[in-house]
């Protein structure tokens, strides 16, 4: 995730450069053609390209809003996994007697969260903190994540039963381990169900047609200045097409991603202060983006 | 659902096929009408058909909006479906001894869930799954989902009697089934309850009109390159309208659909795998679309 | 609820036909008088009625989005209603011994929600589902489905006390009569709360306005076509202001309510199936149309 | 909230019509200067006004749908008091032996919630449904409702303990509590957080600008017709501006406000029928108005 | 947050002014150009300056509406906040006997999450609330207030077992320490992760190219009038823009953030008054703004 506005913007510019140079020679080709050769089929100036712009440039807004509402709710069920591995942390401390294999094992589980679903290795961070006999039981499993919240409700049961705690403080206790079930499948949703394909595809393709057009149309009003008028617009539909791209996968690894590293590993952090564990640091902001 | 973006214009394009061919063969007409005829009644330029025009992609716009937020609210209550299942595995392991049937039926759930709301055959996963004596008890109910969550339930107080649960363990576990309940009950909603018709077939029949009017309309100062301008506006109304056409019933078989035998495979395997029983292998992607 | 395409869009075609007739005849009294007359004062070009056209469709588009959201809302609350008694069902039967008073009680539920919602009378349903002598004991109340989620209640404490049941499961019990309390209070808000005015009234006046005012400007420029020009939008603008009005109360009679009694007497068959009685056949739709 | 469309437009007429004659009288002088002493520094066709007036108009109605949003928040909190209140009346009845006073106490609730919120007196509906113990304990406090729901704590913990009810049923009663302080706390939210002044005061201002430039450019195409043009978008710009304004204070004193006496009286009617108690007649509606 | 319009606009207008100035300045130099120099070069009316500035407003309006969601959403969980202390203190007092140390330090809790939200110093509110044992055991934590949340959960814990509370019940108010911390980890959410670079600095950019274009376009038609024409779109655009950038931050020093030293000295005075300890006076409003 980008953190500075400044060095975003650069990022932004740098990925978007390809696009606009192609925009660009098009729209000089189509000037220098006109000019000198006098084409006289490009003359039609009624096309209705303000209507069909306009219609464009609202349907990305609208995808662009759908991208934007998949990255906050992608950002969303991280805090509820966040939220609820300190609740869980806070019970295992003050209802379970403070177990820390347990608690642990809610630090590594964030990790092998990230490694499922950005397809990123932190086997590393959960080698250390998952304990080993939880991590041979559930090797091989498809779901690692899904297979920590089990070892977690194992261990909840075992302890509420060696300390006589009540059913409905166990219960409790269980609830949160659902409620992280629900924010990991609802994570697992975003990654695995990308936006439909007229959502994703269609919007650029429909971009792609009218700046192919516009400058035919534009170029006898504009004569030589077409590439300026006809890159104005082609840059506004560049960006917002680039927009809906960057936002509507918050896991893949690019800039725009969302900090997944940095989240588990305030997560840990928390968790580990509550039983006494000196915390690693926090992980750095290297230029401008955060991991 | 199309999983892959080439593939899925390919899909869009074969589809939307039909309706431009009519429409370029329309505008043809019209510009021949015009030019070899010269019918003077044609030239009506004052026309508000920019108006017209916004009016209806804005239209078009808010209702694609609705369509995909139903595309997406099923494939969030299918997200519930799979947590929910997933938590009641951990239950049954953690809690309730491990009693591989209660695990089994539970896997056999999403099949069902999919044979009813698909109109599909998926008997042979549910006889694979679901205990013979269940299946029995079941036999000739209007709602066979719903059957299954019945059991569910009866086996969850059978083996909680049996054990000695607490209550409040016992009904944390009722809950479960009480939230896949809702899951079910809405996605049911989204399959019995259609876009009411001022979405679904107004905005069709809206843009029909006015790609009907449009050509006789541009083809006084257009000419012979009508069909040119016209089709643009047409292939940008007719894109608009199949998106929310593809969307807004999300079970019905057609590639736009969301890949339910694939979701309720991965359900079966995470649950298999909690009690030891080897999983099927996930199903493949056919032709770039996910079944 | 309207559940065929093609009668739909009769039944839309039928109930616009009377404004559409007004507009037609203002339209071509407007032009009359201007080729007949020449009346020099109608010569107006310069209106906004572009900037004026566009923000009345916005604002159509706004509210229209709004009372779409009512109509789901209702449908959603109305799902609520279906899981939560279908939950009901389950937990009597598999809990408290399948007491079959109560679980008849439940299903004469949702036809006392219908009758209050919808002003209609199903006393015939509830009659024939609801216990005597708690239809006795609720008999001059107010609110009649609250009575009923109240008989309920009552006799969940009477069969838990009965058997012994641990007040963790009771309360679990009780905690889906409060999850009805909330939807049926759902469904009263939206019924009881109207859009308000300026959601619900202004539209219709602003474009009533607009429509009278446009074919006044656009004669000059269209002569003898202007009924045609003027009467797109027209037509345009009265189906926008139409479907806020069919949408913003799915409970009034009318050809688009949501279908309560269909929906009532599907929950009816869940509920009485789980306890082996025989279920009504569902209701038929008649003429395209779903009760 | 009023509940007569006719009546309703009276209401918006009236008090708009102040805004619409200052800008009548406007709109004339300018023709008047401009056609009397044919200022030529008037002339400024070139204004980009139908951009201006676009953005304008979408920024007003973007910001009307969060007023409504605020609105509809409001009741739909109102109704989350509503269904928490007749839940707490079914468990008092059904569980905790229907010990009266605490009944009482809760109809007594929402009439101390709207004192708190709409700044009114309701103390005589709160002295005759409040036992005076409580009402004595509670004298002096900041939050009274908050007060109420403590003591309401209170009750329910004495006959919890008094008839020896379950921890588990006291829990879920006091989770009743609980989310009519979410609904209280979501009230109060509302009302002390007053829509930011970006989206309460900018957009009037912008649309006063608008409307006051309007006429000076539109004064050389419309002549002595600049009023009527001009008054349109007038019209136009006033009536959206009036409605987030009416919508975004939804407690306040006006004839646009929640009609919490009414809603008051409702829950009261509701909780006094399950104790035997003969309720009050409902508040009837003024001059198509309900309070 | 800004409480009274009037000095909220000059509030707005002072903060505008820098960009309004430069804004003016180039429309100025820009007419100069033209008219003293009589530059051909810029005579390009066909730009389709239309389409971009309507594409532009529309995208900041989308923005706009992102940016409102976040600050609203800051506001609701601020009120989650609320609304669970109280529901905390409610049950400390009729449950847990009345523990006043828990009461003090759940009423430091809002002062310990304003300080770690908005970068503030709380510390002596802190101080005066905190009970010093646990300010000691939490000394050196990262995450203070989760770590207030640790301490009343261990409160809690102690109370209970002192009591012989029912196991339910003590879940009951765990789950409420629980839902604090889904209120404590969505502000932090919406504290650390900003709008995405794409949201927050892209339509400025933009803005501005269009505003640096739009007088070199206008200047032909315009003339002298020029920077009337350019600076009204120009006022829009930073109006527009400086919206998202004060809402997109709710937390940080501004007149524009949320009024947290107000909000968590209203929980602080309503859970004093529960346990009898005289509330400090609320935090007096200055200068139109309050903290």
């Amino acid at each position: 995730m980008i953190v500075n506005k400044r060095i975003g913007l650069l990022v932004l510019m740098r990925e978007s450069m390809g696009a606009l140079v192609l925009l660009a020679a098009w729209d000089f080709a189509v000037v220098v053609l006109y000019q000198l050769f006098h084409q006289e089929w490009m003359e039609i100036p009624g096309l209705p390209l303000s209507l069909i712009g306009s219609a464009i440039a609202l349907f990305m807004n609208v995808r662009n809003n759908s991208a934007y509402a998949r990255w906050w709710e992608g950002r969303t069920l991280w805090g509820a996994v966040t939220n609820n591995s300190r609740s869980f942390g806070r019970q295992v401390v003050t209802i379970l007697g403070g177990r820390k294999d347990l608690v642990r094992a809610m630090a590594a589980y964030p990790h092998a969260l990230r490694q499922a679903l950005g397809e990123i290795d932190a086997s590393e961070d959960i080698a250390r903190l998952l304990p080993s006999e939880m991590a041979q039981r559930i090797h091989g499993w498809v779901n690692q994540p899904n297979g920590i919240l089990l070892e977690l409700g194992r261990g909840v049961t075992e302890e509420s039963t060696r300390l006589g705690i009540d059913g409905a403080l166990h219960g409790q206790i269980d609830r949160i381990l659902s409620d992280l079930a629900n924010a990991q499948g609802g994570l697992e949703r975003i990654r695995k169900t990308p936006l439909p394909i007229q959502y994703s595809a269609v919007p650029r393709v429909l971009a792609n047609v009218f700046c192919i057009v516009l400058p035919i149309s534009a170029v006898q009003t504009l004569g030589w200045l077409t590439p300026l008028g006809s890159s104005l617009v082609g840059v506004l539909f560049v960006v917002l097409d680039k927009m809906g791209g960057d936002l509507q996968e918050p896991f893949r690894a690019s800039p725009h991603a969302l900090p997944m590293a940095t989240m588990a590993r305030g997560i840990e952090t928390d968790l580990l202060q509550s039983i006494g564990d000196a915390p690693l640091p926090p992980i750095p902001v290297k230029n401008g983006i955060q991991l």
